[in-house]
C-alpha cells in the first residue's frame, strides 16, 4: 500500500514507493554524459525527478504510463523539490491500488451504481428497460463505467466522474420530467445514461486521465452510437423508431452543430437532455473551481474557459 | 359581450360587434375619391376592412389601438373575406372584456398567482420574503403582473404568460435547488420572480401585444432594476450584499454578454436561474410551435429562429 | 409511358397522365361545400390542381407521395395554370418510370458505377479492398447508392447525384494522392466512398427528394458509421487501427465542429478528404446555379447561401 | 511625503517609506520555518519583498490593500531586486498622498472639472441642466468622479482617467453636434457624462485599480442607471420621455448586444455617443500603448486585445 | 425636358415622355401570340408596362439600360397602374437630363466640390497637396467624382452621394484632428478623399445605380489603390513612406479583416479614418431611413441590416 | 564559409564565426556598469550572448539585422548556453552565404523554377503567356521570387518556400483543371503564380524572416495588385476583361471577407484557386508540424492555430 504521496514529500527525505511514470526523457549533460529526466505522479500531484547513474538501464526499464517503484531521495533544484532516482522497477498494475494514483469521486461508487440501477428498474417501457439491462449485465462495461471520468478537465474530471454525472443527471431528469407533463420519462432517462456512454472508451484512465487514440479520432458520440448498436442487437424486436430517437439523443446532446453535434435536438426529450447535461456539468465544474481556491477571497481567479471570475461571497458583509 | 369573432365570419353575413382597430389608412381611388382601409382584430385573428362612405367622419372617429364597434357586412375581395364598414364608433375599454381581444393563457390566473404567493411564504430569509411581500402588496403591480405576456413571440406570448412562466420556473427551481445541496433556494426563487419583472412595462398588452416605447428604449433588464430599487426602499435594512446579488441575477440572466447581459452569471444561483429560464422558455415555445401545426405530419414546418424542424413522432411506425 | 409533362401543359388542353401527388388539402368554399386543392409534380416541375366534384372519394383515394393517374383539364386561375381534376386513381409504383418524376444526373449511371468499381479494384490494401467489395456485393445497397442524391439542394441534388459526386471525388483524390507523395491513396479512396454513404438512407428519393425521418433525426454521419460497422463485421480480421481511421474520416469530413463534425480532421488523408468534398460540391453547385439562369447576363442573381453573385463572363467585351 | 519609489530602488540601499501592500502570503521554508512573501507597490511599479523574522507579528499587522510603512533593505534574488522587510506598520490612509501610489492623469484635475462644468452651464434644456447640477452639487460624487479611472486596462486606466475621458468626449461631442444639424446637443452632452457614471462605483481605486465587488456583480451600466434615478428624483417634474432617452443612452452605449448592451442604439444621439466613446477610448489606448514602448522601433510589440502591431513611423526613411 | 414622372401618372392619362428601360422581357400569351413586358423608371419610381402590338419591332429597338421615349397610355392591371406602350424609340443620352432619372443629393454639387477643393488647398504637406491636385486636375475623374453615389443602398445612395460623404467626412476629420493634438491632419484629410475614390468605377450610375462588372469583381479598395498609383506617378519624388501610409488607409478603412479589409488600421490616422467613415455613413443612413417613413409613428419599421427599429420621438409626450 | 552553427556549440568551446545579430540591448549591472545582451542566430537556431567589455564600442558597431563576425567563447548561465562576446565586427552581406543563416527549402530552387517556367510556356492564351513572360524576364523579381518564403509561420516558412508553394499549386491546378472540363486552365495557372506574388515584398528575408514595413501596412494582396499593373503595362493590348479576372483572383484568394479578401471568389477559377491554396498550405503546414516532433508518439502536441492534435499513427498497433 502506497504511503508516500507527492504532496507530502519534503527535502532531504528518502523515497521508496510507487508512482506513475508520467514522462521520461533522455538528456545530455554539458560534459557529454547522459542522464534521465522523469515526471512522477500520484493522485496528489506531480514532481520532476532525475537519474544520474545507471542511465542506460533505467531508461529502458519502463515506459511512460507505467507504474514504477522508485528508490531515491528528495533534493532541491532551483527552489523546487526534485527526486533523485537511484533505482526504478516496473510494478505490476494488479499489485497497486489505482485509487492512489488518480483523483477520484468523493462518493461511494457502488452505492451510486446501485441507485442508478434501481432507477432504471422503475422504467415502464420494456424495450428500453431491456436495453439498459443489456448494458448493466455486461460486466466489462460496468467495470469501465464505474471508473471512467466524464471529462479530462472542466467537470467530473476524476475516476467515477462519469457515473456521478449520470446519476446526478438521472435524478434531475426524473424531477424535470415530473414537472412537465407529457415528457417521455423513460426515453429521457435512457438518454441520460446513453448520451455519454462512449466516454468509457474515449478516455484512458488507468494511470492518468487523457484521451485515448480512439477518443481523439472518433469521439464519444460515434463510440456511443456503436456501443448502442451492439446492445440493441441483444434485444429482440427493439423498435426502429425508439432506436432512432435514442441515436438522436446521443447525436444531438451538445445542443447545436457548432458544438460538434451533427444534428441539433429536435424532440422535447432531446432538448431537455441537452440542458440537464449543461446544468450538471456547469454546476459541478464551477463548484470544483471555487473549492480548489483558498477560502479567503470573495472572488475566484479568472476562469479562462468560462471567461469570468466566480463569486463565493463575502461572508456577512 | 362579444359574439362575433374573426375566425367565424363568413361571406355575406352582417357584422355588428366590437373589434380592435389594429391599423387605419386613408387611400385614394383612381377616380380621386378617398376611402379607408382598416385592419380589425380580436383574439381569434385579424381581417381587412374597407369603408367607402362617410370616409371623413369615420377616419377621424378612432385611432389605431382603439376598441371600435363596427356595423357592416362581410364581402370578398381577391379571394379573401373583407368587411365593408358602414359605421364605426369608439368603445370605452371599460365596457369590453379584454380577454376577447388577446390570446391568453389556458390556465387559471388567480390559481397560478395564489400558488406562487404560497411558495414565497415558505421562504426563510426575512429580507427576501419582505421584498416579495412589497411587490405582491402593490395592487397595481399585481394587476399588471397577472396580465403581462413573457414575450412578443417565441414563448408564453399571451396574456398571463409571464405569470405562467414565473410559476413554472419557481416550481422547477424548487426541485433543482433540492437536488443540489448548498444552493440558496430563497435567493434563487427571488431571482425567478425578479429577473423578468421589467416585462410588465416592457410590453403593451392592452389591445395587442407589442413592445412599449420604454420597452424598446430601455429593455426589461433596466426596467426590472429600477422596480427592484423602488421596492427595496420599502424594506428597512435590506442588506446591501443581497441587493447586489439580486441585481446580479437580473443583469446576468441572459447568460452571456452576446445575448445582451451586461455581466455573465457569476454565482451558482445565477447560473441556475439562466438555465431554468432557458428550459422553461424553450419547452413552452417548442410545444406551442408543435401544437400550432396540424397533427398529421411527423414533422413541424421549419422553425426559422431555432433553425430546425421538430419531430412530433410517427405514431406506431 | 408518361407523355404529358408539367412544363408543357397549356390552358385548355385535356390531361390524362400520371403525376406525383405532392400535396393534398381539403378546403371549404364560402357556400359551405368542400373541395380539394392538390399539388401535382413530375421531373419538369409542379402545378396546383383543384377538384370540385367527388371530393369525398377523391380525397380518400391517395396520399401525399403517391403516384396518381389524373383525368381532367387545364384552366387558369389568377393568371396561372391550374389543373381541374375529374378523376384520380393510384398508380402502382412498379408501373411507372421513376426517372419521369424526379430530376436525374445527365450521366450514365451504370458506366459511372463500373468506373468507380474498377478504381477500387486497383486498391492494394487487402482489408480496404475487401471492405469495399462487401459494400458493392450488397445488391440492395448498390441499388440505393445508384439512385441517391447527394443533397436536397445546393449540389448534386438529383437522382444519381451521390454516385456522380463520389466518382468525381475519387478521380480527383487519385490525382491529388499522386501529387503528394506519402498520402495513403487506398485509405483516401475508401474515405471518399464511405464519407457520404449514409446519404442512401438520409434521403427519401422515391417520388420526391427530401430528408427521411432517420435522416433528420440521426444524419448521414451517424448512419454511415452504422453501415460501416455492418460491413466490417463481414471482413475477417479487419484491423482496428484501420477501422478507427475510416470512422475518423466519416466523422470529420465536414472539416470543423461548427459544421457538425464531432471531431476535426487529424490526419493528412482526412484533411484532403474534406477539401476534395468541398471542391467537388462547390464546383458542381456553382455550375448548376449558373446554368439554371438564362445566358444573357454576365452575372447570376444573388446566391443566398453563398452570399454573392457569380460571374459567367461578358463574352468578348 | 513619500521619497522612495519602486522604480528608483537599487541593490544595497536602505528602505524606509510607505507602499501599498498589494499581496501577502505565508510560506514555509524547507527547514519548517515560516516566512512572509509580500508584493509592495506604488505609482511607479511593484516589487517582491520577503520577511524572515517576526513573521507571526508582521503577518497579522496588515491586510492586502493597506498602506504600510516598511523598514528594511534592498537585496537581490535570482537576478531581481527584492526588499528584505524588517518592520512593517499600517499607515493611516489620511496621512498619505494617494497620488503617490497609483498612476494618475497627466492633466490638472480641477481645471478639467471646471471646464466640464462650464460646458454644462451652456446647456439650454432646463431639466438636463438641473440634472447635471444635481450630480455636480453632490460633493461625495464629485470627489469620486475626479478620481475614478475609466478602465482597469486598455485606456484611461489611471486616477482621473474617467474625468479626462468624459471631458475629451464632451469636447468632441460638441464639435460633432455642430457638424450635423438637428442633433440634440444637450442630450448628447448629458449622455457623455452619464454613460460611464457608474464607473465611480464599478472600480476600487483607493490603493490599486481593480473592479469592486459591486462592479463585478452588477457592472457600470446598472450602477449608472441607479445613480441616474437617484438624481432624477431631486429634479422636480423631470420629463419621462427625457428619462427614457438618457437611460437608453446608458443602456446602449456599448453599441450592440454582443458587447453587453441590453439594447443597441436607436436614436441618432445614442449612435453618436457610442462612436465618440469608441474613438476617444481607442485613441487614448493606442497612444498610451505606443508611448509605453521605446522609441527605437518603427513598430510596437503585438497588441493582444486589438490583435495587431501599431506603426509609429520610421522617421525620414 | 421631362414632364411626366412615374409618381404622378394616373389611370387613363396619355403618356408621351422619356424613361429608363430598366427591364425588357418577351412573353407568350396563351393563344400563342408574343408580347413584351417592360419596366420603365425615372427618379421618382418604377412602373410595369406592356406592348401588345409591333412586338417584334419594339423588342429589338432598345436594350435594358437605354433611355426610351414612350408613347402610350396608362391602364390598370390587377389593381396596379400599367403603361400600355404604343411606340418606343431610343433617346440619345446626351439629349436627356440624367438628374431626371436617378435620385440625387439635395445639395449643390459644385458648391460642395469647391468647398472640398478649398480644404485641400490648406494642406501644408507639399506631396499630399500635389497628389490631390493631380486628382482634381483630371477632368474625367472630377466629372465622375461629382456624380458617383457612395453606395447602392444604406447611405448616400444617390447621384452626388460620394462627394457629399467625402465633404462631410473632411469637415469632421478637420474638427477631430484639431481636437487630438499630434494627429497628422493632412494625411487624414488625404485619406478621407482617397479611401473611397475607387467607387467612381465600382458603380454604374448612368441610368441606374448598381455595381459595375469591375466593381463586383475587384471592389473599390483595389480600384482605389490602382487610381492612387496612377496619380502618384504624376508627382515627382512622392515619398515612399507617404505612399505606403495612404495605401494603408485605403486598405484598412473597413476597420477589420472580417469586413473585407486586408489589414486592420495600424496608425492613429487610419483608426480615425475608419471611425469617421462609420459615423458619417451611419448618421446619413439612419436619417434617410427615418425620413423615408411617414412622420406619424414614434418608431420606424424594422431595419433589417442594422437589426432594430429607430426612434423618431413621440413629440411632447 | 561558416563552420560553427548554433545547434552544435557546446560549453567551453571557442567561437569564431559569423552570425545574424537578431537583437541587441544595452543593460546596466547593479554596480552601475553597462553591458550588452545580444541574440545571435543562424539557420540552425538562436542563442543569447553577452558582452562585458568594450561595451560602448561593440554597442555602436552593428545594428539588429546585420551579419556580425563574433570572437568569444561559450559559457553557461542558468542552465543554458550563452556566448561571451569578446569582439564583434560587421560582415559584408556579399561575403556570406545567406543559406547558412535562414532555413531553406529542401528542394533545388533552380529546378523548381525551370519546371514552373516550362509549365507557363504551355499556356495557349497569348496575353497571359506574355504577362508571365514579363514577370520572368524581370531579373530582380526572379531573384526575389526564388528566395521569398510563403509565410512567416504555419507553412512554407523558409527561403524558397513561395516558389515551392507556387510550383506545387501549379501542378495541382493542372490536374484539377483537367478533371473538370470547361475550366480555363491558363487563367487558373496565371492566378496560381500571381495570387501570392506580393509576398516577395511583404516579407523581409535577408537575414531573418519577418514582415516588412510595407508588408504590415499594405499586405500582399495590395502589393500584388500593384506588381500586376506594372507588368500589364508592358504587354500591348492586354485585355481589360482578363485584367479584371486576374485582379479578382488576387483579391478573392483568401476565400471570404472574414479572412481579409475584399471580395469572395465569384468565378469557378477563383473558387478553385482558393481551395488549391488551402490544400497546399495545409498539407505542407501539417506535415512540417508532424515532422518537427519526435517520431515516438502517435500524436503531435496541440497545434494552437489549427486547434487540435494531429495523428501520425501508431505503427502496427
Amino acid at each position: 500500500m502506497k504511503k508516500q504521496f507527492v504532496e507530502s514529500l519534503t527535502a532531504g527525505s528518502r523515497v521508496e514507493d510507487t508512482f506513475v511514470l508520467a514522462e521520461k526523457r533522455l538528456a545530455r549533460k554539458k560534459d557529454g554524459a547522459d542522464y534521465l529526466t522523469l515526471q512522477l505522479s500520484d493522485r496528489t500531484g506531480s514532481l520532476s525527478a532525475v537519474a544520474w547513474d545507471n542511465v542506460e538501464k533505467l531508461g529502458s526499464v519502463a515506459a511512460a504510463g507505467d507504474f514504477v517503484r522508485i528508490t531515491g531521495s528528495v533534493g532541491e533544484y532551483r527552489g523546487a523539490l526534485q527526486i533523485i532516482v537511484k533505482e526504478m522497477t516496473v510494478e505490476d498494475p494488479s499489485s497497486v491500488a489505482a485509487a492512489d494514483f488518480l483523483p477520484a469521486t468523493g462518493q461511494d461508487v457502488d452505492q451510486m451504481f446501485d441507485r442508478l440501477v434501481r432507477m432504471f428498474q422503475t422504467m415502464e417501457t420494456p424495450p428500453l428497460r431491456d436495453l439498459l439491462t443489456a448494458f448493466f449485465a455486461d460486466a466489462d462495461f460496468v467495470e469501465r463505467f464505474k471508473k471512467a471520468p466524464a471529462a479530462k478537465m472542466m467537470h467530473h474530471a476524476y475516476i467515477g466522474g462519469l457515473l456521478e454525472h449520470c446519476l446526478s443527471m438521472a435524478l434531475l431528469a426524473d424531477r424535470i420530467a415530473r414537472h412537465y407533463g407529457g415528457v417521455d420519462r423513460d426515453r429521457l432517462l435512457a438518454g441520460v445514461v446513453l448520451h455519454d456512454v462512449g466516454k468509457v472508451r474515449e478516455f484512458d484512465y488507468q494511470h492518468r486521465i487523457d484521451y485515448s487514440d480512439e477518443g481523439r479520432l472518433v469521439g464519444h458520440i460515434a463510440i456511443g452510437l456503436e456501443m448502442l448498436d451492439e446492445k440493441i442487437r441483444l434485444v429482440d424486436g427493439f423498435p426502429e423508431e425508439e432506436r432512432r430517437l435514442l441515436k438522436h439523443m446521443i447525436v444531438s446532446h451538445h445542443g447545436a452543430m457548432e458544438y460538434g453535434s451533427p444534428e441539433p435536438p429536435k424532440t422535447v426529450e432531446a432538448v431537455l437532455l441537452h440542458y440537464i447535461d449543461e446544468i450538471d456539468s456547469k454546476v459541478n465544474g464551477i463548484r470544483e473551481f471555487i473549492a480548489a481556491q483558498g477560502a479567503e477571497d470573495a472572488w475566484t481567479p479568472y476562469h479562462r474557459v468560462l471567461g469570468r471570475h466566480f463569486y463565493r461571497g463575502s461572508g456577512g458583509k
